[in-house]
């Protein structure tokens, strides 16, 4: 059983209407519940404003995959959680990082560059992801490429280091691509997946709903080594130098 | 000094009167004639129709960097030849496979996969290319993009393994991406460079010659080490399994 | 289910008293007797000296992974074979070269490098496999490391490409490390794995089985897209050059 | 010309007379000293103690590759500076860690895992260092494999993501192997190297300079894009949804 957070910042939602008519139960309630109906998972929510931003030490001790979706509000995210976040995937929890939290304080610390850099162009044009790693668990069920009818436009350059795999190229109109697809490893597995404006229903599209499900079959770890709570112990010398 | 040889099939210039009155030299010869204005290269040409293709143990033993131009005649390359080139790579001479020399021998054999699968479309599209790698000695001089005005259409999916480094995402026009700037190693340097259709003058264009100029310092080996000529030596063993 | 087929040159063992003593089936048998005993796996075995060395299209098209282990007579193996695997491979089959399969032709083939180069020292040393990728599939159910008694010593340098993932690394007593488990993508999955001389009962060994049984699981391909059967087509353009 | 900035914690020499023994002038005077002989470097060094421990902006901004030297007060570098530091590292500046700087903040930082873990032993024994990149541009005028007589052991395993190029691995006598020399690219290059520990004189070792020579050349930048001053511009869009 895969033990899934969903966590969004969920700001838009509740400030802006016509995102609340997207997303009545906001993006976390929209993902979630496309997830839970998996069997293999069980899925819980939690939101910026609860108290730590319901990233207590309970609930990320029994997290297996972490989503995140945040824009307006990354600065608000404690440095405190983001340190615990980070900790927990470098001991094995997997990490989707979703649209806007390239930007997000977890994600830039995980992978070590502003990754806030991008082109952007907020227009509601189409998008077309192109996969580059067919056979790759998480393009599993889609074809050669899938559209978005509708998104924000992210062009490179995206300031990232190289991915480990580089799973969808988006093509958008405009002239701009982006890696839209992205595996990274640090202990745990992380994806970066391109779609999601709030403005529009990108999270309902069933090519989306297969990605975001395929991501978290493979960003779940199969064990969970606890780096954090020791030393590695010195092994016992075969020889050493003395013995020459 | 770096010395660069120039393989060309040059058959289309020669039963084409279109292309040969782009590339009255061949392509080969373009292409020499702006690699030799640089005073740090030593150029010479090979091509298919010749006595070993051109490609004698002499010239290969005395080459850096190969740049290999092929399209309707891959398979009249000799085996024997192939595994030269490909031997010699492993010894770290840098290898350039530019455009349709994607379904070369030598580049399939070095790359270990079916490169001969892609999506294309001749029509004379225009192509923006995009620097995924900003640093990379290969993007210098380029800016954030750069365009071909009319070229061949490659798309994905581009059939090959996931590049060390992805220097260049092609955009199209029609929808279609390509990994157009590929970097690989196998003992020597590999790079993969997608424009240069026989039937447009690109490789007369600035910013192609400018990539393929620092393709090729980046691909030259610092030494060339001599594996063919024997196998490594064992070391004298430090400690054995009985002195435990 | 997955599929296995576990191919053995199968000479040893006919020629070699001491050999055959160890391995009474064949090392393709003893491989086999262990995977079997997993509920998700059908195994089959094939031999050099069978017709095709045993792997004809039927057998090759109902392989998921195919496990190979070949010493003496890696240039029996013809080239139609090799061909056929290399191309199954890059359908998706998943593949694991085992010990001196590091000198047999599919592996040399699908890596493009000099497979057969490295140093090696046939005396019985132990070897110690240092897991460096923890949380990697192939190492679950060892710990940081684990130990083979007596068994021959490879040692840097091994001529490969640098591996997508490197799992394993070797300590010898002798001064010797070794790149022992290594992961490559060339359409299905391609593990190595270090251990093996015919002379030692190293398949015998738990933590031999656990890896190898792991491999096999991680090298299943998810699907096997029929690249093999024709080309992509091209897709209708969305935009060209012309209504710019 | 490469300006070459050496950072040390320079403690250890200060507080321990058997350190100040070995290096009068600190382990950055030892570096500065050898590097310096270079015709295509400008050296300077900057330590722990000193206003802003010798990093002002105006240093940074003139500095190509930082090599930095730290291991009894990781936490007293002040975050503020350790921003500075990946930030201009993401801009394109190379960065050496070098042995006990595995667990300094930048290089922690830079690579998003747990750097300090591993496993190490401080008994002065020797360790063997493997090329595994042979005609890797930080391995040239290295045969396959140099010795250090005495240093503190370092083993698996390190908790680092995969490095883009693996140039050495250790052997040591006790049983234990290192990565110990890791490339990384997060904007600017990245290199680790794992020998050095303060009480043995390895920074006057011939294959030591000559690693840490070649490796401030691979990491110097060709340019330095400015991401820091600002967003990138939307590119102007060719097409839109809207004109399909």
């Amino acid at each position: 059983m895969i033990r899934v957070t969903v966590w969004n910042e969920f700001r838009h939602e509740k400030e802006m209407p016509e995102v609340a008519a997207i997303y009545p139960n906001g993006i976390h309630g929209a993902i979630a519940d496309f997830l839970s109906k998996n069997e293999d998972m069980t899925v819980r929510t939690a939101t910026l404003d609860e108290p730590e931003h319901g990233l207590t030490d309970e609930v990320l001790n029994n997290t297996d995959v972490l989503l995140w979706w945040g824009h307006m509000a990354h600065q608000e995210v404690s440095d405190e959680v983001v340190a615990k976040v980070c900790q927990r995937v470098n001991d094995g929890m997997g990490f989707i990082a979703l649209h806007s939290a390239h930007a997000s304080k977890p994600f830039s610390r995980l992978l070590g560059t502003r990754t806030d850099m991008l082109r952007w162009r907020e227009d509601g044009d189409m998008q077309r992801l192109w996969v580059t790693s067919p056979g790759h668990p998480i393009a599993q069920g889609i074809g050669d490429y899938f559209e978005v009818p509708h998104d924000e436009t992210y062009g490179e350059q995206f300031f990232i280091p190289q991915p480990d795999n580089l799973v969808f190229i988006s093509w958008h109109p405009g002239g701009e691509v982006f890696r839209s697809g992205c595996c990274f490893v640090r202990g745990g597995r992380i994806f970066y997946f391109q779609p999601g404006h709030e403005t529009f229903p990108v999270y309902y599209q069933k090519e989306i709903q297969t990605v975001i499900t395929n991501a978290v079959r493979w960003a779940a770890p199969l064990y969970m080594p606890a780096y954090s709570t020791g030393w590695q112990k010195s092994v016992e010398p075969i020889h050493t130098y003395e013995d020459k």
